[in-house]
Protein backbone atom coordinates (compact mmCIF):
# COMPACT_ATOMS: atom_id res chain seq x y z
CA UNK A 1 0.00 0.00 0.00
CA UNK A 2 1.09 3.68 -0.70
CA UNK A 3 0.34 6.25 1.66
CA UNK A 4 0.85 9.79 1.12
CA UNK A 5 -0.18 12.88 3.97
CA UNK A 6 -0.37 16.41 2.41
CA UNK A 7 0.41 18.77 5.04
CA UNK A 8 1.72 22.24 6.32
CA UNK A 9 3.83 20.41 9.05
CA UNK A 10 5.73 17.06 7.39
CA UNK A 11 8.15 17.08 10.45
CA UNK A 12 5.46 16.02 12.49
CA UNK A 13 5.06 13.01 11.11
CA UNK A 14 8.89 11.97 11.17
CA UNK A 15 9.07 10.01 14.64
CA UNK A 16 5.48 8.36 14.47
CA UNK A 17 6.51 6.90 10.88
CA UNK A 18 9.70 5.92 11.88
CA UNK A 19 8.76 3.87 14.98
CA UNK A 20 6.82 1.52 16.19
CA UNK A 21 4.62 -0.72 14.12
CA UNK A 22 4.38 1.49 11.08
CA UNK A 23 8.38 1.77 10.92
CA UNK A 24 8.62 -1.68 10.74
CA UNK A 25 6.20 -1.89 8.28
CA UNK A 26 7.84 1.00 6.10
CA UNK A 27 11.22 -0.97 6.35
CA UNK A 28 9.67 -4.64 5.28
CA UNK A 29 8.43 -2.61 2.28
CA UNK A 30 4.68 -3.45 3.49
CA UNK A 31 3.26 0.39 3.23
CA UNK A 32 5.48 3.40 1.33
CA UNK A 33 4.86 6.70 3.58
CA UNK A 34 5.29 10.15 2.63
CA UNK A 35 4.71 13.13 3.75
CA UNK A 36 4.27 15.80 1.59
CA UNK A 37 4.33 20.05 1.90
CA UNK A 38 1.70 21.16 -0.06
CA UNK A 39 3.06 24.27 -0.09
CA UNK A 40 5.31 23.52 -2.59
CA UNK A 41 2.33 23.22 -4.73
CA UNK A 42 1.16 27.04 -4.26
CA UNK A 43 3.00 28.09 -7.35
CA UNK A 44 2.59 31.75 -7.07
CA UNK A 45 4.92 34.89 -5.63
CA UNK A 46 4.91 34.33 -2.40
CA UNK A 47 3.78 30.44 -1.90
CA UNK A 48 0.10 31.19 -0.63
CA UNK A 49 -1.56 27.99 0.05
CA UNK A 50 -4.47 29.89 1.84
CA UNK A 51 -6.71 33.19 1.39
CA UNK A 52 -9.43 35.19 3.10
CA UNK A 53 -12.84 33.83 2.39
CA UNK A 54 -15.24 34.73 0.52
CA UNK A 55 -18.08 36.68 1.94
CA UNK A 56 -15.89 37.49 5.38
CA UNK A 57 -15.75 36.40 8.85
CA UNK A 58 -12.55 35.46 10.42
CA UNK A 59 -10.15 32.16 9.78
CA UNK A 60 -8.55 32.05 6.91
CA UNK A 61 -9.44 29.38 4.27
CA UNK A 62 -7.23 26.81 2.17
CA UNK A 63 -7.06 27.63 -1.78
CA UNK A 64 -7.81 24.77 -3.67
CA UNK A 65 -5.21 25.17 -6.64
CA UNK A 66 -2.34 23.75 -4.86
CA UNK A 67 -4.17 20.77 -3.46
CA UNK A 68 -5.88 19.96 -6.23
CA UNK A 69 -2.17 19.99 -7.92
CA UNK A 70 -0.17 18.36 -5.40
CA UNK A 71 -3.11 15.48 -5.61
CA UNK A 72 -2.77 15.34 -9.42
CA UNK A 73 0.92 14.90 -9.18
CA UNK A 74 1.08 11.93 -6.64
CA UNK A 75 -1.67 9.70 -8.63
CA UNK A 76 0.42 7.33 -10.61
CA UNK A 77 -0.67 4.69 -12.90
CA UNK A 78 0.76 2.04 -11.11
CA UNK A 79 -0.60 2.61 -7.77
CA UNK A 80 -4.01 3.18 -9.62
CA UNK A 81 -6.81 5.50 -8.51
CA UNK A 82 -6.40 6.76 -4.89
CA UNK A 83 -8.94 7.55 -2.19
CA UNK A 84 -8.08 10.82 -1.43
CA UNK A 85 -9.46 11.53 2.42
CA UNK A 86 -10.20 15.25 4.45
CA UNK A 87 -9.74 14.97 7.55
CA UNK A 88 -11.89 17.33 9.14
CA UNK A 89 -14.57 17.49 12.07
CA UNK A 90 -17.46 17.33 9.64
CA UNK A 91 -17.06 14.36 8.42
CA UNK A 92 -18.08 10.82 9.26
CA UNK A 93 -17.00 9.39 12.26
CA UNK A 94 -13.44 6.77 12.28
CA UNK A 95 -14.75 3.24 13.01
CA UNK A 96 -13.18 -0.17 12.95
CA UNK A 97 -15.12 -1.01 9.90
CA UNK A 98 -13.39 1.92 7.68
CA UNK A 99 -10.27 0.96 8.56
CA UNK A 100 -10.86 -2.54 7.25
CA UNK A 101 -12.52 -1.03 4.04
CA UNK A 102 -9.33 1.66 3.58
CA UNK A 103 -6.80 -1.35 4.34
CA UNK A 104 -7.96 -2.97 0.90
CA UNK A 105 -7.38 0.10 -0.99
CA UNK A 106 -3.83 0.55 -3.20
CA UNK A 107 -2.97 4.20 -2.46
CA UNK A 108 -4.38 6.45 0.21
CA UNK A 109 -4.01 10.49 0.05
CA UNK A 110 -4.82 12.37 3.55
CA UNK A 111 -5.04 16.02 3.07
CA UNK A 112 -4.91 17.43 6.60
CA UNK A 113 -5.70 21.36 7.21
CA UNK A 114 -4.42 22.92 10.21
CA UNK A 115 -6.96 26.08 11.77
CA UNK A 116 -7.72 26.95 8.04
CA UNK A 117 -11.22 26.29 7.01
CA UNK A 118 -10.97 24.34 3.65
CA UNK A 119 -12.45 25.84 0.16
CA UNK A 120 -15.53 23.72 -0.07
CA UNK A 121 -14.56 22.50 -4.13
CA UNK A 122 -11.62 20.51 -2.09
CA UNK A 123 -14.57 18.70 -0.76
CA UNK A 124 -16.69 18.36 -3.22
CA UNK A 125 -14.49 17.67 -6.53
CA UNK A 126 -11.58 16.25 -4.93
CA UNK A 127 -11.49 14.29 -1.78
CA UNK A 128 -13.58 10.45 -1.82
CA UNK A 129 -13.69 10.48 2.27
CA UNK A 130 -14.18 12.82 4.86
CA UNK A 131 -13.53 11.42 8.60
CA UNK A 132 -13.45 12.46 11.82
CA UNK A 133 -11.46 10.46 14.41
CA UNK A 134 -14.11 11.79 17.32
CA UNK A 135 -16.20 14.91 18.90
CA UNK A 136 -13.37 17.13 20.22
CA UNK A 137 -11.37 20.06 18.85
CA UNK A 138 -7.55 19.67 17.33
CA UNK A 139 -5.44 22.48 16.17
CA UNK A 140 -5.41 20.23 12.92
CA UNK A 141 -5.70 17.04 10.68
CA UNK A 142 -2.14 16.02 11.40
CA UNK A 143 -2.30 13.94 14.43
CA UNK A 144 -6.08 12.43 13.14
CA UNK A 145 -4.13 11.21 9.87
CA UNK A 146 -1.66 9.37 11.86
CA UNK A 147 -4.34 7.65 13.94
CA UNK A 148 -6.07 6.49 10.70
CA UNK A 149 -2.87 5.29 8.96
CA UNK A 150 -1.89 3.83 12.17
CA UNK A 151 -5.53 1.62 12.67
CA UNK A 152 -5.00 0.79 8.94
CA UNK A 153 -1.40 -0.38 8.55
CA UNK A 154 -1.96 -2.67 11.30
CA UNK A 155 -4.46 -4.61 9.19
CA UNK A 156 -2.20 -5.00 6.49
CA UNK A 157 -1.06 -8.84 6.15
CA UNK A 158 2.65 -9.32 7.69
CA UNK A 159 2.78 -5.83 9.61
CA UNK A 160 1.52 -7.23 13.05
CA UNK A 161 3.57 -10.71 14.07
CA UNK A 162 0.94 -13.08 15.21
CA UNK A 163 2.50 -12.53 19.54
CA UNK A 164 0.85 -8.96 18.76
CA UNK A 165 -2.57 -9.57 17.29
CA UNK A 166 -3.83 -11.44 19.93
CA UNK A 167 -4.28 -8.70 22.77
CA UNK A 168 -5.88 -5.79 20.88
CA UNK A 169 -9.15 -7.33 19.87
CA UNK A 170 -11.70 -5.26 21.95
CA UNK A 171 -13.62 -4.10 19.37
CA UNK A 172 -13.48 -7.37 16.98
CA UNK A 173 -15.26 -9.58 20.02
CA UNK A 174 -17.60 -6.35 20.62
CA UNK A 175 -16.76 -7.14 24.41
CA UNK A 176 -14.59 -4.92 26.31
CA UNK A 177 -11.10 -7.37 27.56
CA UNK A 178 -11.09 -8.85 30.86
CA UNK A 179 -8.57 -7.65 33.23
CA UNK A 180 -4.87 -9.20 33.10
CA UNK A 181 -2.26 -9.72 35.27
CA UNK A 182 0.92 -10.54 35.96
CA UNK A 183 4.06 -11.30 38.15
CA UNK A 184 4.20 -10.22 41.14
CA UNK A 185 1.38 -12.36 43.00
CA UNK A 186 0.70 -9.56 45.48
CA UNK A 187 2.24 -6.21 45.02
CA UNK A 188 1.95 -3.64 47.56
CA UNK A 189 -0.49 -6.22 49.74
CA UNK A 190 -2.94 -6.20 46.84
CA UNK A 191 -3.27 -10.10 45.40
CA UNK A 192 -4.07 -11.61 41.99
CA UNK A 193 -6.92 -13.12 41.94
CA UNK A 194 -7.26 -16.50 43.37
CA UNK A 195 -8.71 -18.78 40.17
CA UNK A 196 -5.71 -17.30 37.46
CA UNK A 197 -3.54 -19.26 39.83
CA UNK A 198 -5.75 -22.20 39.76
CA UNK A 199 -4.32 -23.95 36.37
CA UNK A 200 -7.84 -24.89 35.97
CA UNK A 201 -8.45 -23.39 32.54
CA UNK A 202 -12.00 -24.07 32.22
CA UNK A 203 -12.76 -21.98 35.62
CA UNK A 204 -10.38 -19.16 34.17
CA UNK A 205 -11.66 -18.96 30.64
CA UNK A 206 -15.24 -18.78 32.71
CA UNK A 207 -14.09 -15.68 34.83
CA UNK A 208 -12.33 -14.26 32.35
CA UNK A 209 -15.50 -14.17 29.89
CA UNK A 210 -17.62 -12.96 33.36
CA UNK A 211 -15.48 -10.30 33.77
CA UNK A 212 -15.10 -9.10 30.40
CA UNK A 213 -19.40 -9.38 30.75
CA UNK A 214 -19.62 -7.43 33.40
CA UNK A 215 -17.07 -4.75 32.15
CA UNK A 216 -18.79 -4.19 29.26
CA UNK A 217 -22.23 -3.80 30.28
CA UNK A 218 -20.77 -1.31 33.25
CA UNK A 219 -18.75 1.10 30.81
CA UNK A 220 -19.68 0.44 27.43
CA UNK A 221 -23.71 -1.12 27.52
CA UNK A 222 -23.90 0.14 23.85
CA UNK A 223 -21.63 -2.72 22.44
CA UNK A 224 -24.05 -5.75 24.13
CA UNK A 225 -26.42 -5.07 21.53
CA UNK A 226 -23.53 -6.18 18.75
CA UNK A 227 -21.85 -9.03 20.79
CA UNK A 228 -22.53 -12.69 20.57
CA UNK A 229 -24.03 -13.82 24.00
CA UNK A 230 -25.69 -17.24 24.23
CA UNK A 231 -29.12 -17.13 25.82
CA UNK A 232 -27.71 -18.28 29.20
CA UNK A 233 -24.94 -14.79 28.83
CA UNK A 234 -28.39 -12.77 28.20
CA UNK A 235 -29.95 -14.03 30.95
CA UNK A 236 -27.51 -13.51 33.21
CA UNK A 237 -26.47 -9.89 32.01
CA UNK A 238 -30.21 -9.18 32.70
CA UNK A 239 -30.07 -10.02 36.19
CA UNK A 240 -26.66 -7.93 36.67
CA UNK A 241 -28.72 -5.14 34.71
CA UNK A 242 -31.67 -5.47 37.36
CA UNK A 243 -29.06 -5.47 40.36
CA UNK A 244 -27.39 -2.60 40.36
CA UNK B 1 0.86 22.73 32.88
CA UNK B 2 3.14 19.93 33.08
CA UNK B 3 2.50 17.02 31.07
CA UNK B 4 4.79 13.73 31.07
CA UNK B 5 4.32 10.68 29.17
CA UNK B 6 5.46 7.31 30.24
CA UNK B 7 5.77 5.07 26.90
CA UNK B 8 8.08 2.60 25.56
CA UNK B 9 8.65 4.45 22.79
CA UNK B 10 9.31 7.93 23.28
CA UNK B 11 11.10 9.22 19.93
CA UNK B 12 7.38 9.00 18.50
CA UNK B 13 6.62 12.30 20.25
CA UNK B 14 9.50 14.11 18.91
CA UNK B 15 8.00 15.43 15.80
CA UNK B 16 4.46 16.40 17.44
CA UNK B 17 6.14 18.06 20.32
CA UNK B 18 8.18 19.62 18.41
CA UNK B 19 6.11 20.95 15.94
CA UNK B 20 3.42 23.64 15.64
CA UNK B 21 0.75 24.64 18.33
CA UNK B 22 2.73 22.26 21.12
CA UNK B 23 5.83 23.34 20.22
CA UNK B 24 5.21 27.34 20.17
CA UNK B 25 2.90 26.02 23.64
CA UNK B 26 6.26 24.72 24.91
CA UNK B 27 8.71 27.31 23.66
CA UNK B 28 6.25 30.03 25.63
CA UNK B 29 6.69 28.21 28.38
CA UNK B 30 3.52 27.44 28.82
CA UNK B 31 3.35 23.67 28.94
CA UNK B 32 6.19 21.04 29.69
CA UNK B 33 6.46 18.48 27.47
CA UNK B 34 8.05 15.63 28.98
CA UNK B 35 8.32 12.07 26.84
CA UNK B 36 9.52 9.42 29.96
CA UNK B 37 10.73 5.71 28.62
CA UNK B 38 9.26 3.44 31.50
CA UNK B 39 11.69 1.18 30.73
CA UNK B 40 14.47 3.22 33.43
CA UNK B 41 11.96 2.10 36.14
CA UNK B 42 12.00 -1.90 35.41
CA UNK B 43 14.64 -2.20 38.35
CA UNK B 44 15.47 -5.93 37.02
CA UNK B 45 18.41 -7.48 35.38
CA UNK B 46 16.61 -7.19 32.15
CA UNK B 47 14.70 -4.31 32.12
CA UNK B 48 11.94 -6.55 31.94
CA UNK B 49 8.58 -4.04 31.93
CA UNK B 50 6.31 -7.09 30.74
CA UNK B 51 5.46 -11.04 31.47
CA UNK B 52 3.40 -13.53 30.58
CA UNK B 53 -0.49 -12.91 31.61
CA UNK B 54 -1.70 -15.11 34.79
CA UNK B 55 -4.25 -17.71 33.86
CA UNK B 56 -2.33 -18.31 30.55
CA UNK B 57 -3.38 -17.44 27.38
CA UNK B 58 -1.80 -14.91 24.55
CA UNK B 59 0.00 -11.74 24.94
CA UNK B 60 2.34 -9.95 26.86
CA UNK B 61 1.10 -7.36 30.49
CA UNK B 62 2.79 -4.44 31.42
CA UNK B 63 4.08 -5.86 35.22
CA UNK B 64 3.21 -2.93 37.90
CA UNK B 65 6.19 -2.05 39.21
CA UNK B 66 8.06 -0.12 36.34
CA UNK B 67 5.05 2.21 35.91
CA UNK B 68 4.40 2.94 39.64
CA UNK B 69 7.61 4.20 40.60
CA UNK B 70 8.12 5.92 37.01
CA UNK B 71 4.62 7.85 37.99
CA UNK B 72 5.65 8.31 41.58
CA UNK B 73 9.15 9.65 40.46
CA UNK B 74 7.58 12.51 38.59
CA UNK B 75 5.00 13.46 41.39
CA UNK B 76 6.30 16.62 42.54
CA UNK B 77 5.22 19.43 45.61
CA UNK B 78 5.51 22.05 43.69
CA UNK B 79 3.51 20.53 40.44
CA UNK B 80 0.59 19.29 42.42
CA UNK B 81 -1.36 15.82 42.49
CA UNK B 82 -1.38 14.68 38.70
CA UNK B 83 -4.36 12.89 36.97
CA UNK B 84 -2.50 9.54 35.98
CA UNK B 85 -4.49 9.02 32.34
CA UNK B 86 -4.14 5.30 30.81
CA UNK B 87 -4.73 5.30 27.06
CA UNK B 88 -7.05 2.36 26.52
CA UNK B 89 -9.94 0.89 24.39
CA UNK B 90 -11.93 0.55 27.14
CA UNK B 91 -11.69 3.88 28.22
CA UNK B 92 -13.99 6.25 28.84
CA UNK B 93 -14.52 8.29 24.90
CA UNK B 94 -12.74 11.52 24.75
CA UNK B 95 -14.97 14.24 24.76
CA UNK B 96 -14.66 18.15 23.82
CA UNK B 97 -15.79 18.45 27.67
CA UNK B 98 -13.21 16.25 29.07
CA UNK B 99 -10.46 18.02 27.19
CA UNK B 100 -11.74 21.29 29.15
CA UNK B 101 -11.83 19.74 32.49
CA UNK B 102 -8.44 18.19 31.62
CA UNK B 103 -7.30 21.78 30.70
CA UNK B 104 -7.78 22.82 34.63
CA UNK B 105 -4.91 20.72 36.22
CA UNK B 106 -1.52 21.78 37.11
CA UNK B 107 0.28 18.43 35.81
CA UNK B 108 -1.66 15.38 33.60
CA UNK B 109 0.54 12.03 33.39
CA UNK B 110 -0.34 9.61 30.48
CA UNK B 111 0.64 6.03 30.31
CA UNK B 112 0.60 4.85 27.35
CA UNK B 113 0.93 0.72 26.49
CA UNK B 114 1.60 -0.87 23.03
CA UNK B 115 -0.02 -3.88 22.68
CA UNK B 116 0.65 -5.45 25.71
CA UNK B 117 -2.22 -5.34 27.85
CA UNK B 118 -2.23 -3.76 31.68
CA UNK B 119 -1.62 -5.26 34.93
CA UNK B 120 -5.50 -4.62 36.73
CA UNK B 121 -3.65 -3.24 39.69
CA UNK B 122 -2.71 -0.50 37.60
CA UNK B 123 -5.59 0.51 36.47
CA UNK B 124 -6.80 -0.24 40.10
CA UNK B 125 -4.51 1.64 42.00
CA UNK B 126 -2.35 4.36 40.03
CA UNK B 127 -4.66 5.91 37.63
CA UNK B 128 -7.21 8.12 38.05
CA UNK B 129 -8.87 8.42 34.29
CA UNK B 130 -8.88 5.88 31.65
CA UNK B 131 -9.79 7.35 27.65
CA UNK B 132 -9.91 6.10 24.93
CA UNK B 133 -10.49 8.40 21.60
CA UNK B 134 -13.19 6.34 19.56
CA UNK B 135 -14.22 2.25 18.56
CA UNK B 136 -11.36 1.69 16.42
CA UNK B 137 -7.58 -0.24 17.17
CA UNK B 138 -4.57 1.49 17.53
CA UNK B 139 -0.69 -0.56 18.00
CA UNK B 140 -0.69 1.70 21.26
CA UNK B 141 -1.51 4.27 23.54
CA UNK B 142 1.05 6.89 21.90
CA UNK B 143 -0.97 8.30 19.47
CA UNK B 144 -4.38 8.62 21.35
CA UNK B 145 -2.06 10.53 23.98
CA UNK B 146 -1.04 13.22 21.49
CA UNK B 147 -4.78 13.07 20.37
CA UNK B 148 -5.79 14.17 24.18
CA UNK B 149 -2.52 16.49 24.64
CA UNK B 150 -3.28 18.44 21.31
CA UNK B 151 -6.91 19.38 22.10
CA UNK B 152 -5.94 20.57 26.07
CA UNK B 153 -3.00 22.83 24.67
CA UNK B 154 -4.85 24.29 22.76
CA UNK B 155 -7.54 25.19 25.31
CA UNK B 156 -4.70 27.33 27.71
CA UNK B 157 -4.55 30.89 27.56
CA UNK B 158 -2.33 32.10 25.38
CA UNK B 159 -1.50 29.03 23.49
CA UNK B 160 -4.03 29.85 20.28
CA UNK B 161 -3.70 33.23 18.49
CA UNK B 162 -6.92 35.03 17.82
CA UNK B 163 -6.55 34.73 14.43
CA UNK B 164 -6.95 30.95 15.23
CA UNK B 165 -9.76 30.05 17.80
CA UNK B 166 -12.61 31.31 15.32
CA UNK B 167 -12.74 28.37 12.73
CA UNK B 168 -12.01 25.77 14.66
CA UNK B 169 -14.98 25.47 16.97
CA UNK B 170 -17.52 22.99 15.50
CA UNK B 171 -18.18 21.56 18.66
CA UNK B 172 -18.51 24.23 20.33
CA UNK B 173 -21.62 25.85 18.54
CA UNK B 174 -23.21 22.65 18.26
CA UNK B 175 -23.57 22.90 14.60
CA UNK B 176 -21.16 21.55 11.88
CA UNK B 177 -19.72 24.68 9.94
CA UNK B 178 -20.98 26.12 7.15
CA UNK B 179 -18.88 26.03 3.47
CA UNK B 180 -15.47 28.36 3.04
CA UNK B 181 -15.25 29.92 -0.01
CA UNK B 182 -11.87 31.75 -1.11
CA UNK B 183 -10.43 32.90 -4.12
CA UNK B 184 -10.07 32.25 -7.34
CA UNK B 185 -14.03 33.18 -8.04
CA UNK B 186 -13.95 30.50 -10.35
CA UNK B 187 -11.98 27.24 -10.57
CA UNK B 188 -12.15 25.21 -13.13
CA UNK B 189 -15.46 26.15 -14.19
CA UNK B 190 -16.74 25.98 -10.31
CA UNK B 191 -18.17 29.20 -9.17
CA UNK B 192 -18.38 31.07 -5.26
CA UNK B 193 -22.27 31.30 -4.94
CA UNK B 194 -23.14 34.68 -5.83
CA UNK B 195 -24.21 35.01 -2.27
CA UNK B 196 -21.00 35.25 -0.98
CA UNK B 197 -19.95 37.81 -3.20
CA UNK B 198 -22.61 40.02 -2.62
CA UNK B 199 -21.54 42.57 -0.21
CA UNK B 200 -24.58 42.00 1.49
CA UNK B 201 -23.82 40.87 5.26
CA UNK B 202 -27.36 40.03 6.74
CA UNK B 203 -27.43 37.96 3.34
CA UNK B 204 -24.13 35.66 4.21
CA UNK B 205 -24.80 35.44 7.64
CA UNK B 206 -28.24 33.42 6.55
CA UNK B 207 -26.75 31.88 4.24
CA UNK B 208 -24.05 30.25 6.01
CA UNK B 209 -26.39 30.04 9.18
CA UNK B 210 -29.19 27.60 6.58
CA UNK B 211 -26.07 25.73 4.83
CA UNK B 212 -24.57 24.87 8.66
CA UNK B 213 -27.86 23.95 9.32
CA UNK B 214 -28.67 21.48 6.62
CA UNK B 215 -25.35 20.25 6.82
CA UNK B 216 -25.75 19.13 10.04
CA UNK B 217 -29.04 17.45 9.78
CA UNK B 218 -27.70 15.63 6.74
CA UNK B 219 -24.07 14.95 8.22
CA UNK B 220 -24.49 14.36 11.95
CA UNK B 221 -28.45 14.86 13.14
CA UNK B 222 -27.40 14.32 16.51
CA UNK B 223 -25.70 17.04 17.14
CA UNK B 224 -29.05 18.79 16.64
CA UNK B 225 -31.16 17.84 19.86
CA UNK B 226 -28.07 19.68 21.81
CA UNK B 227 -27.75 22.92 19.55
CA UNK B 228 -29.23 26.05 20.45
CA UNK B 229 -32.29 26.82 17.66
CA UNK B 230 -34.25 29.19 17.00
CA UNK B 231 -38.07 28.07 16.91
CA UNK B 232 -38.47 29.56 13.53
CA UNK B 233 -35.60 27.16 12.58
CA UNK B 234 -36.60 24.24 14.39
CA UNK B 235 -40.01 24.53 12.12
CA UNK B 236 -37.86 25.20 9.24
CA UNK B 237 -35.68 22.14 9.90
CA UNK B 238 -38.88 19.48 10.08
CA UNK B 239 -39.55 20.88 7.01
CA UNK B 240 -36.48 19.84 5.85
CA UNK B 241 -36.83 16.66 7.08
CA UNK B 242 -39.95 15.67 5.55
CA UNK B 243 -38.96 16.48 2.00
CA UNK B 244 -35.25 14.29 2.10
Amino acid sequence: MRIDVLTLFPEMFAGVFGSSILGKARDKGIVGLNAVNFRDYANNKHNTVDDYPYGGGGGMVLKPEPLFAAVEDLVTEQAGKPRVILMCPQGETFSQRKAEELAKEPHLIFVCGHYEGYDERIREHLVTDEISIGDYVLTGGELPAMVVIDSVARLLPGVLGNETSAVTDSFSTGLIEHPHYTRPAVFRGWEVPEVLMSGHHAKVEAWRREQSLLRTLKRRPDLLENAELSDKERVWLNQQRSEK
